[in-house]
């Protein structure tokens, strides 16, 4: 029933990527929200807000729970978020006994924004390991054809002849210094969102950091104070993926112009086809992480306008972040796919330069 | 089979639109690229290229070709642009007898850029459409209420007594110049792009240009030599829909902030609930006119990165025009129908400011 | 006493304009105003809002005008704008018996908008100037040089031979609807802006449409409905000045590849030089119209964030037009300059690649 | 002799900074290069590559050095970066005896990169400085006022009651965590640069790593391996600007929407005047904050751009870097020495909502 604005859906094969995308679809959004409601109401019951049967109910008909999606849809398009209709559904499923126990306490913030952390908890696992793949599949390379003779070239000029492994290394080390930045972002930005609807968790009467540190225990995500406001950290995460995206542009415009014909410094096994020309072998995914550069950096851009998030919850900055966010994650995904595709089939070539 | 990068699809019931998304859909494309490639051979056939029975035999091809999207989705995966495949299954699909009258002498860029350009109308259209019928709601509205006295606001701050016949000028006057813009674009915007592989139309042996008036007097669209490396016409055109966007913008901004329980100037009929707060009517549709002036401001300036279009094709800018364009024109026309429905549901009250 | 935000103020030889940024100091700025408020009293003088004495004495005023520039940066940044510090010192040099009659029934927006359109009005001609000796160096380097065989390169690989005429053709055809594009879009842009505080022109009891009309016909600029909350011709004068930048990088970067000692297709009769590899010849001004393509494709996405201008005034909106479109406005012109530099040291040369 | 871009320079009374603006004059900007050129030459005095005799001579000439500021300007015209100029001028004041010691081994990029170090860490003292005293100022505040009632509002509409305490540690929590970041940033950021030519360093024979710890510890800056053309670092500090901006941005635009004349939860003790409304006392300076988080979010977007930095040296990345980087870090000292006069003329007033 929904349109999507994604041009060219096909395209997807070219800058989408499966696993991170499925991350993001209907069922994972609405899988990770019936995990943030089960952990809260265990929490709440912990801290003596809900009965444990009330618990026990909400737990077993989030494992069940089957959405009622147009009528999300519509909620959605009504309210400007899913979760006043979610939870609807949610309590009706859960029956009038414990209906009053679903959501206790808690706004649309805090399910949206801890159900995102969830997600980005396993970007980040992916990230990591994505990276680990490149990185160990560039120092291949640099074994195999590290002493190769390069010309450099600084302003689109020859410079002076390095070695491959002299390009390598410039490839290499700001990889690594996003690997380790991943791994300490994780530490500082997976933390659960819960404030309910101003942020100062008086709702739950004084319980509200043990119910946070149980809801976190359970999600295994981190406690902090509500942040819901404070969209800094969204800010960062960001701007780590778009400096992901840039480096691997980086690479990609090293590829694409040693790949040219007239320098011939690097050979691609599989080059993309033309459809008038067929003596052509594009470098296409060298191209395409460029493109992903340019993209991301944009949204970059675009997303920091949203931390301008007026008052106690803004509607406009929010909605920025869904509609920016997500896309940046995707391609970030997708620059790294084909950035290890890219790296798995080339070859360096000694340059033809005269030295 | 492919993941999509778009941001929680159920969003788009709110940022999507059905209508003009559905241009974008995979099989738009398709049938628009096989209109053209039918317009491309009735013309050579014309022209003395081909002969007319390839032509009726393409054009009737055409006409009922079944794509096997997998293939094209690995072939877009492959050469980064999917006209190599589907000239592949169409030339097929034709037969060997024609197969080589098929797509001959153009370039995958001919086909792709025409193939927007067909759609591009129509979105033009649309949104001639509805902005007549906003303005029309604009008007009616000022007829209504245009005598109610608001006070103006300069620097966020009480300015002195207008009219809501003076702000709502303020909001018809930009609207109605977009839709001047809008005509005056058409024309010089919606024209065919025939080059062949590197936009000499050598390939078409002295007929380029007589292929490409009858390519334009078939597919409704303006002859104009080559432009495929020219991206002007798709930056003007993005940087009208920015502006549309960002108008809409303006006259969300301005309702959230009249809107205010403490000011009160403006009453919404149907606003949007809250999971925590019963009280609450939330001006949801002005806050995401305000969220898409903001993405589409954004991806404006990123779409004109792709302005520097290397050489003779450049597959980077070319695929970053992909990813950006079509998300401007569906989340402007989402804009253009949520501008409609608030309009529609507000009714100004008069000022209880002291004057 | 100001410091300057401008990143190397020497990088100004590179990427400034002596000629567009003359527009843009502090001395025009005032000059601009005092034209502005003269202008003004004239045609309140031929309405009967004010005496012809206090036109002739405000009109001579004007004219000799030395401002208290320390003042004036204290009164902006007391107030945002600097216009009440200006009325002030206008008032007090006007004296006593006058004074009442400088500024009347006008506000600072009209001022500073008013005097931003003679400025733009200036630099639209500077453009079309430039822009017709660029095309005119552009059809001299065809003449010479068109029959030259070139290589054209789609992405990023060799393509099909074609003629330096070709490529020259894909530079001009975008500049010539450039240059189209200004003068049309002066017509509809160079506007006075006269509204009053909130738009209105009340304050002008009456005469306010006969006022703008004399005001419009004195500074030689179109006459108008208030505009002030209205910023699309804002945004669209933008657009084109990044359009033109665009244009301007893809010749940049074109000329850049076809540079490359490995392909030889362009020489550069000055080139840039290194301070540690004294063989270099570099493409600097090449390269940096690829920068100011980008910095202004950025800058225009950051200027139509502007476009949501809340209420009757905006002071966050329009300080960031201020912060920006001056910008634009100058690098698009050092694009220009740089431009026209490097095509007059320019000269094609054979491909080398065997065809 | 050279024209500013910078939109009307009295503007910088309201968006420049004299302190760290002073960082990016001409005059800076040598000074830091001299003492770069003198510590490379120590340290390889120290390396036994040049005479001590030498790095004697050089370190006197640096410390008296009078530029021909006409001939810098022609020469970064001419080469596009300043350096060649500027070692030619330095090697002619040295002296024929020592000339050939100066700059030995070292390229441009090795100059200015770490010439902008130099300044950025006084950057970081300065930011570090300003926000403890930021944070300090909102202390007070909440130890002032904290226990005033506040109506929170979410999606611009009133949501429930919260004290001036609430919101302000909303405002701080950001504050602190970009205070902690500068700092955890200065580590990993504030290093040399020293390549040589084309990264390798080889033109020093073996000693570079020992000449670049050297240059390092005179420098009181981290000694690294060459990143000439890995642009990460500078994304990563462009990004934490722009978050901190973007914070401020928040809350000029909350104290903006607080201190409306309907909601007056805020008072400002000196507001801004208008030319036309006397009675008006304008949030000018919360204001300005929206504006500056606006600009330079979308000027982060546009530094992530150049991150796509070509080989081993990108002139058209490199001068987009000189062009936006500095720009957001005046602006950003402007938005935390603006928000200190806002936050230190601001009191809370109880909400007049009736709850």
């Amino acid at each position: 029933m929904m349109a999507t604005t994604l041009p060219y859906p096909l395209l997807q094969a070219l800058v989408g990527d499966e696993e991170v995308g499925a991350l993001f679809s209907n069922e994972a959004e609405l899988s990770a929200m019936l995990r943030v409601e089960s952990a809260l109401a265990q929490a709440e019951a912990q801290a003596g807000l809900i009965s444990d049967e009330a618990a026990r109910r909400i737990a077993e008909v989030c494992g069940s729970f089957q959405a009622d999606w147009p009528a999300l849809a519509a909620g959605l398009a009504q309210d400007g978020v899913i979760v006043p209709a979610f939870v609807r559904q949610l309590r009706a499923a859960v029956g009038e006994t414990h209906a009053k126990a679903v959501h206790l306490g808690a706004t649309s913030q805090d399910i949206i924004d801890t159900a995102l952390m969830l997600r980005f908890k396993r970007v980040i696992e992916i990230f990591g390991l994505r990276l680990d793949v490149l990185i160990h599949s560039l120092r291949g390379l640099k074994d195999r054809d590290g002493a190769t003779f390069l010309m450099a070239h600084t302003r689109m000029q020859q410079a002076l002849p390095f070695t491959a492994a002299d390009k390598l290394e410039t490839w290499l080390h700001p990889l690594e210094r996003h690997r380790d930045a991943l791994e300490a972002l994780a530490l500082r930005f997976l933390a659960i969102q819960l404030g309910g609807p101003v942020g100062t968790r008086a709702e739950l009467k004084g319980h509200g950091d043990a119910v946070a540190d149980v809801m976190a225990e359970i999600l295994d995500l981190r406690s902090a104070p509500s942040w819901h406001s404070q969209r800094d950290r969204i800010g960062e995460f960001a701007s780590l993926i778009s400096l992901l995206s840039g480096t691997l542009g980086k690479i990609g415009q090293d590829i694409a112009l040693m790949a040219q014909n007239e320098v011939g410094e690097v050979r691609l096994a599989t080059g993309g086809g033309s459809s008038a020309m067929p003596h052509k072998s594009n470098p296409v995914l060298a191209e395409v992480l460029v493109t992903l550069a340019r993209f991301n950096a944009g949204l970059l851009g675009t997303l920091h306008q949203a931390l301008v998030h007026e008052n106690e919850r803004s509607g406009a900055s929010w909605t920025l972040e869904w509609m920016v966010l997500p896309q940046m994650v995707v391609t970030a995904a997708a620059g790294l796919r084909n950035a290890q595709a890219v790296v798995r089939s080339m070859s360096f070539s000694a340059s033809k330069a005269k030295n």
